[in-house]
């Protein structure tokens, strides 16, 4: 097995050249940015990947486990209306974990944060009992879009499929073994194993979406936060979130089509408030904001949950 | 026990208000930094924080754990030259973790980023086997120093003690139902539970140091980073670097100060080199540059090895 310095300088040669504005990347003690665009502001997030709570071995390859650990932080970059400049990773591992499946989540995290753009021009590698990885990234913004900008005769829009990938991980968990391999099962596995981080459709909410989030926990909660911090109520047309493959999903796995959408989060999809005149090109209406509080199934007298993903309360 | 948006409010409470640059802090998918000088380069780094890897809980309490986080992390920025602007921290929990730990990590994270001048504004929480806390924070800089300046003819210099909270640590392991209460084993307990990043010690080389870093891995280790990236021989006077405090508890420890001193990495001096006439306030001389490769101890042909800790290799 590598040194902790073999192994940073085998993932470095993975990462490549850092970006334009990253003035020095690994090997130093920390990272330097030098905005090329110094009237922007930065947007700055990290979230972490920890195995079993996030991630199953089992169920996903290491280089998904690298692809999806970059794209799910990446995500609350598109859901600021922001572009990434760079990615930091802090990598736990434990003591015998092969050097392969390391290369294998370096070539993950290598090949997402290319495709958004970016790459990872630092971090941190140590011992652990279980894998974990921290990911944080900045990004530029010109004009960023939040949570609290909704209002009563705004749409709520999303952008992206709702579900497909919580049908993708429902198929793997039942056919561990034996992964169906038709096209509606093929695009819900690829959902879930390899999200992407909406880069280019956060960019076009700016200037004229109210609010925006990415879908992290579940319809539900997230139109919740929308909800809460912009002081409005929403209403969801359910049979408008649908998409015809989830709900044939849904029924080989004979659970509610439903559910899945309002209460699985893994397609880091975006959600959006804007006025009805102004959808931008990839966003679908799905519902509106009214005077009132919370979430709810329009036509009915359905007020959703929050319940999503909580990490000190799920089972 | 709280739920995961509880524990967040919780948190956020205790951290305070955003410093001046950040315009956005907790509540959104991300924070947004709007740089007052925007003629600075910015300085990024994340480190993370291992149960039984990086601390044991029952030689540290939960407010040292939050306190060591934060400062390890933000002694990069030391090692920059930078001042912090900001952290972010991902926190990972055992799903039984008490409430009341939680926020002893949270005092001690928010505590030790009020003393350097910043703060934390965001982070995640989620779920895990053992505690871990990844640190990222975002500093600005005038004039960062590198490892890669030292040039023959530079002194070595350290600011802060080497070795102290390696022999505080082997005090605890020694006594860990009965610590000492003399003053040296204070002050060693201390350095090891409360380390500091020395940020205006870290200003202070600026324009004035051909080379800087920390101290984190072994003083032999991280000299030989600042000798292999500046492509020079560091020759160090041992005498210079033993601390008086050191050798007594040394002697007490029955082990070798020197080897406290040389491969014991917990205090976060700051390690510098610059012309023999430019010593900054706070900076002591401990060696010379000469032409040549690697650290060696002045006066002998004992040529030191990088060992310092290796998270792959250690045992």
């Amino acid at each position: 097995m590598a040194s902790e310095f073999e192994r940073i300088a085998m993932l470095q040669a993975l990462f490549g050249k850092a970006p334009d504005d990253i003035s020095l990347g690994i090997g130093d003690d920390a990272a330097i940015i030098s905005p090329r665009d110094r009237s922007r502001d930065l947007v700055w997030t990290i979230d972490s990947f920890v195995q079993d709570v996030h991630f199953r071995a089992d169920l996903m390859g290491w280089y998904d486990v690298g692809w999806r650990s970059l794209m799910t932080a990446a995500s609350d970059l598109a859901a600021m209306a922001a572009v990434p400049m760079g990615a930091l990773a802090a990598i736990v591992l434990p003591a015998s974990f092969p050097d392969d499946d390391l290369l294998a989540i370096g070539r993950g995290q290598a090949d997402a944060s290319r495709s958004i753009g970016t790459a990872v021009v630092g971090g941190n590698l140590s011992r652990g009992s279980e894998v974990s990885i921290a990911t944080t990234l900045i990004g530029s913004v010109a004009a960023s879009v939040r949570r609290d900008g909704a209002r009563p005769g705004h749409v709520l829009a999303v952008c992206g499929v709702i579900g497909l990938a919580a049908a993708g991980l429902r198929l793997l968990m039942q056919h561990p073994d034996d992964v169906p391999q038709d096209l509606d099962a093929l695009e819900a596995i690829q959902a879930f194993r390899r999200p992407s981080a909406r880069i280019s459709d956060g960019l076009r909410c700016a200037g004229v979406a109210s609010s925006l989030i990415d879908v992290s926990d579940g319809l539900a909660q997230d139109a919740g936060h929308i909800a809460e911090a912009s002081r409005v109520r929403i209403d969801i047309d359910l049979d408008a979130v649908l998409d015809d493959r989830l709900v044939r999903l849904a029924a080989r796995l004979g659970i509610d089509a439903a559910d899945l959408a309002l209460h699985g989060g893994d397609d880091y999809a975006l959600l959006a408030t804007m006025p009805p005149d102004a959808l931008p090109e990839g966003f679908v209406a799905i519902g509106r904001c009214v005077h009132g509080q919370g979430v709810w199934i329009a036509g009915s007298d359905r007020r959703l949950d929050a319940r999503g993903h909580d990490h000190f309360r799920s089972a």
